[in-house]
């Protein structure tokens, strides 16, 4: 343990040095960077898929499971969509040095924010080898410098990848520390990141529930993580029929395994007679449906199972749903402050005062009147790209982006102005 | 331990039942409560300065010293002050639920953010019971709850003018539990308080060193805080001298115990013609100077001690002064990264491109160019209150004010888009 908090302070200490150039690196190397190493990717491609084949023979010699095997893989197309997202990430505006709200004060001085990066970012993410080549990217952008440390499985694959980054950074006049892996899959190294409070500004999980609450547990460092997306949709008695189903659908069979997906659905018990059709639609998908009493007594005929009150509390990441008739909109508020994970809600409805009361009163990351919870997402937000989702409160809510990798300073300009 | 986690847990439960009603709580009514409060102090008024003699008669029992018992009393002006704080707090923009950078989003829908309140606040402080009230009205008005820690020496004074505060939310329509002292001096409450993640959403501390550093070292919770305040300025060699010299006396002798005083001076090797002036009059406004050698021997005649590398890294808050003279701007900056402790810095220079550099790479949480770093306060900065300054990265940096105390979520508002 101490060997590797000794590794631990040595990357840091780099990532320390790395990030005070990075802060004041111009937007035209990084970018540069940025698209440097989209080009070795391409041109190292044989390289990379060979590590990653490394890697493949590994794990099936170990029996892992299909999923697994199917995030480690790499190929042709993979390794050019790596490549295109820094090309992405090159192009979109750098958040940092950016000036706002400069005013006059009654002193003389004026006073303003800029816009700086938070330092250095530790990355904690599992099997995908992609995650390093996006985290990097953005870590980068955003004037940062990264830790990385992904899944053990794919350490050959992350190896050339950072390599190829660390390698873009140098030839374009930008410290190669910036971009860091630690290269021991021994898992003491990431208890060692999780208490270098002293050369860690923060820590981001990117993978499943376990993984972040371990992080969130153990770790000395602030960490930016969400752990459940049990998000709701809520259908008012004020709703249109037709787009109350739309979205209803959208929400829960766009796609099952994500964090923005619907996992139950709140129906006004004025608005009842929506259910049926819905449900069918639903069922006709191939969702499980798990109701509350008044939802069978609605639906009789169709195949809804009794939900048990562990189900108001557990994100299925599958094609099951819960659905639950409340009798006001506070019930709706209430039921969704009782089991809502602060990810996403949406209310379906045309009466202005209901939409505006859930828009103020819902304390969520995201909170949606009339739209499907599956666009809470950083690229349909506009953000361009993302590097998580937050349901923390404090320095960034839902999806984070460049802008959420960085913080402010304020900035005072004076003409020798002192206090009196 | 048990006991005081099972008091924290009913007060923490009480606080999140309360700031569910605040995140809503009209403008008014929150204003409404805060004059109410300052109307109740001047009513009663004997009763606080009876339950603050109370305190102060045990204080003396107990041998406090002076400086104690100065901070402990209460007087008519000083509760009188303490209203008049509430009332200016009362007129100040509400920041919950104002929606900012709301566009439309190629899908059709329209995303941006609302300002939220925090949620549940604790905090953390000594023996000044004004701070109940200052603490308390900013948590108020920013939609929060509180949940107050005062030293036990004030422990009267505190019980009453909490009480006061809750009298004054529940005449007004509010929940009394939004403003909660904690009623036992037992220090285990603070140590419940530091574990209580799950219903205290934030704690600032407001008091000396060693309890903030115990505060952030133990605490579960996130802190908004600050250590020390080892603030520079930097004179450069195209710094105007009058300038300088008005700057570095300000900045130094306009209040010595305060964490935004310069405790050490830099000066480019070329303005050394400057220093004797400079040092002269810090002198004879009794300042203890303690130069590197350069310092001495551009002073000579004057009483100028040598500096020892441990003052390079000391917060004096006293009328004591460093002095060291750097070749380059390069050098100033890396004394700064090496020593300061990311408060307040500032240059003084008439060089643009310094200037700018200056500003873009000190990486401190108020950067100031020709301004004296006494300005780094909240209500210069034209936040109109201050609950703190914070010299962490994440969610807050600099003085803190109402906005501090709030963060944002998005919301989306559509016509029933899904997502394709």
């Amino acid at each position: 343990m101490i060997e590797a908090q000794e590794i631990m302070n040595g990357l840091g200490a780099q990532a320390k040095a790395a990030a005070q150039l990075m802060r004041s690196a111009s937007t035209r190397k990084k970018d540069a960077s940025l698209k440097c190493a989209a080009g070795l990717f391409r041109i190292h491609m044989q390289d990379i898929l060979a590590a990653n084949a490394l890697d493949m023979q590994a794990a099936r010699d170990h029996a892992i499971d299909a999923a697994l095997l199917d995030r480690l893989e790499l190929n042709h197309d993979r390794v050019e969509a790596m490549a295109q997202g820094l090309e992405e990430i090159a192009v979109l505006a750098d958040p940092v040095g950016a000036i706002s709200n400069m005013c006059y004060r009654p002193s003389g001085i004026q006073v303003g924010h800029m816009r700086v990066p938070l330092g250095v970012i530790g990355i904690i993410y599992e099997s995908r080898p992609n995650v390093t080549a996006d985290a990097a990217g953005l870590c980068l952008k955003s004037g940062n410098a990264a830790i990385l440390r992904g899944g053990s499985e794919a350490i050959h694959s992350n190896r050339i990848i950072a390599a190829l980054l660390a390698q873009a950074l140098s030839e374009n006049g930008l410290p190669e520390h910036a971009v860091q892996l630690i290269q021991q899959t021994d898992r003491a190294l990431v208890g060692a990141m999780l208490q270098s409070s002293h050369c860690v500004d923060v820590i981001i999980p990117r993978g499943g529930k376990s993984l972040t609450q371990r992080i969130a547990d153990e770790s000395k460092v602030p960490v930016i993580k969400h752990l459940d997306g049990i998000c709701h949709v809520y259908i008012d008695k004020a709703a249109d029929a037709e787009m109350a189903l739309n979205i209803a659908l959208n929400a829960k069979t766009h796609r099952y395994g994500v964090c923005n997906a619907m996992e139950t659905l709140l129906i006004h018990e004025a608005a009842k007679s929506m259910l049926p059709s819905i449900v069918l639609a639903l069922l006709e998908k191939g969702v499980e449906v798990r109701g509350c009493c008044q939802t069978i007594s609605a639906c009789q005929g169709l195949d809804v199972k009794l939900a048990e009150d562990a189900d108001w509390a557990t994100e299925y990441l599958a094609a099951v749903l819960s659905i639950r008739v409340v009798d006001t909109l506070d019930a709706a508020m209430a039921h969704i402050a009782m089991y809502g994970s602060g990810h996403t809600e949406s209310i379906v409805t045309g009466d202005y005062a209901a939409g505006q009361r859930f828009l103020r009163e819902v304390d969520s990351s995201s909170v949606m009147w009339n739209a499907s919870t599956r666009f809470a997402d950083g690229f349909e937000y506009g953000l361009g790209a993302e590097i998580g989702i937050s349901t923390d409160r404090l320095h960034v809510r839902g999806p984070v982006g460049l802008e959420g990798l960085t913080t402010q300073k304020w900035i005072v300009l004076g003409q020798g102005e002192i206090r009196s």
